[in-house]
């Protein structure tokens, strides 16, 4: 089986994963709309192609938050990748550094902090974290992944409680024994209930500001107007983003929320999206409508399945080659 | 088979139930054109979600005509509740007090009035009911519903004849011998004709005031003008209603009617809507463009049919859970 | 089989008319787009229903150019009935009495004009004529018609050339050896190309006015150009037709074409509209959108092949219950 | 299997092809949605037919660049024609002449243009070029084709690098051993990496201008922004296309595309449209759209592949006779 493009990934890892495994990674919330929706979007947004411009010599690399990347393609905040590899998140670090680009690794990892560090010294990664209501749990993942030398913390603000993925319910979702979300092992032992704290606010923005000197970014934001507070409450960077349509259904989709953020926010910060990336003039699109940098989830996730940091390097090969491609013919 | 959505009750019910009494259940008129925009209307009408609200404590109770209920759904008025499960009409009233919200009692029960109301004392009804040719037929009931302690009327209004239900004319739907419309029975003897009366008018209204202290709520309204007639006639609330689609085809879906409705009665009664409520989301819609409480009508059957009381209670235990959980993930 | 709605004739009609004269009657031009569209339009409209208003009496009866039908719904101008059953238009002539409407006799019938007369007489009848290249043959007609009581002649504007109706080409599609079209026997001898003239222009409709004192209704006109210039040249009548979407693919539904049409003629002639009738609510919308009376073309084949001259009867009571039903629903 | 329409010689040419040479054929770029949607613009696209006008008598002949053909269709430029049929662009050189219309070879023929001058002595053919690499090789296939007398030089400008055909990636589509690009055989040997030059500019057709007193004509143009650059730089015409689809994805409709190149060249040179004709009809779009002529891809490649020269005269014959008719029909 040839793959050609990130739907033979797809196709690979719907066929050899476990289903339970699958099913987590594929779920949307209820009816699956905007999960649909990300995708949708992207193509009802069509070209208007130029031609016999010179592009013979093309540059694609790009700079988030002062940080080179080789092209503007990163790796979006998902949990649980030794679901999809052995090696889970140890392999997703070293394709991304392999690729030279960035990394967010999840609170949910079933690898700590320090093993994702361990895997690949140097990589471009930032961390991704909730606000817990244990602020003392949160602090100390922060601590740890300044101290590790991650360099931005993404702040998931789309989950104050989890959405409804309805064949996660049907199969009872748990990881398998032999995997934990080490990150938080200690945590949970402090907190029977859902670790996360429904009840932050913008506020907690300014607290998280005290704990560390690294930039903030601020995932999940889908309006102008959360996207003016986020610029008001000093964020460094905001990912457009509707957790992959497993949060709330029927909201809009990123690309098209994109507009109006990048509108908003006037360039006072940089402005990324997630969701709904299958090629590389999807990324090209994306960054005509004012996203700097996008980022992949589930494609990253196929990629591990089909052949750990292989695959995953495969994927962002095909994206990058198709974004080069697609720059060209778009004059 | 785990029973996470209400799309799973309504497999079941299609599943287990005799097709005469699936068939009248999901009748709509003609091509059910209507019957199926009511469901794509709420899947059209986005979100716009907002992030970091401290989503906490939510308070989901409202109050519909001065009586508290425990979140914003109630019970539409369907008839022959004993073709989904053997006590009928008794379980529906027993499940509405269970889960504290209000259960609108069809004419058409296969219960009487006072079986209902002996099934679950205590509990917040209203009284569905035509206006008959016989009009001391009408005048019995409303006097019977009053004594029995009900506390609205709901006059359906989009009922002269009979919509054209294309499956129920071929299975030449009737009650089986053992069920009883048994309100009527009484009725029925002294009118051979269809017994609803095709000529009533907004002048009836008048009538129907003149006997009883209770609230009128008219059912059936889909326009501003008839928005603005039912006030001016002096109703104490409104259900946009289309009758699940099973009158007249290819009018509005009652979503889209609401927005024209609300506006139109600018606060002065109290708009409700019924039809197409699938989703915990799609109450928060109808909340967000104004009514003030929604009603189910097949949904709760498929409770019924799935398990009686107890599965009309898991029905809405699931819309509350999935009401409360789009409300914090809306912000 | 009970037959309930208009479909139900179809599915009879195409599982037992020979595949020859299904494929013939069903035929649409090139990719068949308009002819499906003529059905699609009609579902695009909406209704604003109205409620309480005393709907006990409805008199459904109107009239045509002065002959009063019992219903708004005539007979279409179609060939070939022979094809759908043994007595072919005599069948439908005596059908359309029975239901006291009108029935527009085809140029192409299989029956003559004098059979057609003979078998139920005093029925309201129009003839539906093209003019050919031999102007004596279309006088002869005109005269026949008007001799035999047709109090209205119909010309088709729509046929300088006839469509490119694939499957006919493919069947090779003729009429079988004992079927004739018997009206034009003496014509077909004198001409051996195609018997119509493409070169007809508005000014012969003042030579066809000069050979009779009947009314001349005008079939084809899609447009308010058209519209006016028909008008103009004198008509008592248009039928807003694109010939069933045998002729032009890709065209205008009919029932979009009307609202211009309408517009266009301002009350000074009759408007009536042909294509895509199924139900009685697509009447309702016609007359709601300024047509006087629609004509049915398929679904009259279809009773006939069903059961002939009681079939088309079933589908005209079965057009007319649901006519008088939606106009009760729709206030 | 009688072929009534071009959809008959597509499915002919999807049997009978092998699949390697179908897939080549008819793919697209990524997920060819702008291949289908060449076609669906179409569709959407509504005629508004006139009625009663004298269409006895049709003259549907045209000039391009002052050379008349026998109706407005030419054969754009494909390649490898030897896929298709034995005789390659030497049947198709023949049928073009016997239909009396432009036929635009391709660089990428399997005959070379000398081959294809004496199959065909005496046709009206244009040559399609690429930029190449080596200026050399472009300069000496431009001085052949004027010398062959060829009449025009047709430039294309889409294709600074291969779009992304995932269908030929998977097959590893190459052409059989035995068949060459013979016109670049030379050019080849000299030449190991891609020989057409991404770097080409605006300035390039001014020395292909000094090269030849041929007319050029720029194809593959979709905006109104390159159009007014192309009658800057002095092209005598334009063809609107987006190579077949098979370039960048995603991008404009050619008929769309056409309406704002057509407006913005305002008369000053011919415009020509490519992609999606599959009808008479289509023709009749374009022209009424502002089109001059258009020419067919993949239906001169179906006939080709149906009876060689025979099967293309049989496409061609079938649009004239679709385009006439629609032509009669609309008025």
């Amino acid at each position: 089986m040839a793959m050609v493009c990130l739907s033979d990934f797809e196709a690979y890892a719907k066929k050899y994963l476990p289903k339970i495994a699958w099913d987590y990674f594929a779920a949307g919330a209820d009816d699956c709309t905007t999960r649909d929706e990300n995708i949708l979007a992207y193509k009802r947004i069509r070209f208007r192609p130029r031609m016999l411009r010179d592009v013979s010599v093309m540059d694609i690399r790009t700079k988030i938050l002062g940080s080179e990347i080789s092209f503007p393609v990163g790796i979006a905040p998902t949990g649980f990748h030794q679901l999809a590899w052995p090696d889970g998140e140890k392999s997703t670090a070293r394709a991304a550094r392999a690729m030279n680009t960035c990394y967010i690794a999840s609170t949910y990892s079933t690898c700590t902090l320090e093993e994702i560090s361990a895997a690949a010294p140097g990589g471009l990664r930032w961390f991704q974290l909730y606000i817990h209501r244990n602020r003392a749990a949160s602090q100390q993942l922060v601590r740890r992944a300044e101290a590790l030398g991650f360099q931005g913390l993404v702040l998931t603000a789309d989950l104050p409680y989890t959405g409804k993925r309805r064949d996660d319910v049907r199969n009872g979702f748990r990881l398998p024994p032999h995997m934990k979300v080490k990150n938080l092992e200690r945590a949970f032992e402090v907190c029977k209930m859902s670790p996360l704290d429904p009840s932050v606010t913008w506020n907690d923005i300014y607290w998280l500001r005290s704990l560390t000197r690294l930039p903030i970014i601020i995932k999940g934001i889908l309006t102008r107007e959360d996207a003016e507070l986020a610029v008001r409450h000093g964020v460094q960077g905001i990912i457009v983003s509707n957790h992959g349509g497993r949060q709330l259904d029927e909201g809009p989709a990123t690309i098209d929320a994109l507009v109006e953020v990048v509108e908003a926010v006037r360039g006072r910060v940089e402005v990324y999206v997630d969701g709904g990336i299958r090629k590389g003039s999807d990324v090209l699109k994306a960054l005509a409508l004012g996203a700097k940098c996008v980022f992949i989830g589930r494609p990253a996730l196929w990629g591990l399945a089909y052949k750990g940091e292989e695959g995953l390097q495969d994927v962002l090969r095909i994206l990058q080659d198709e974004f080069r491609l697609s720059m060209a013919l778009a004059g």
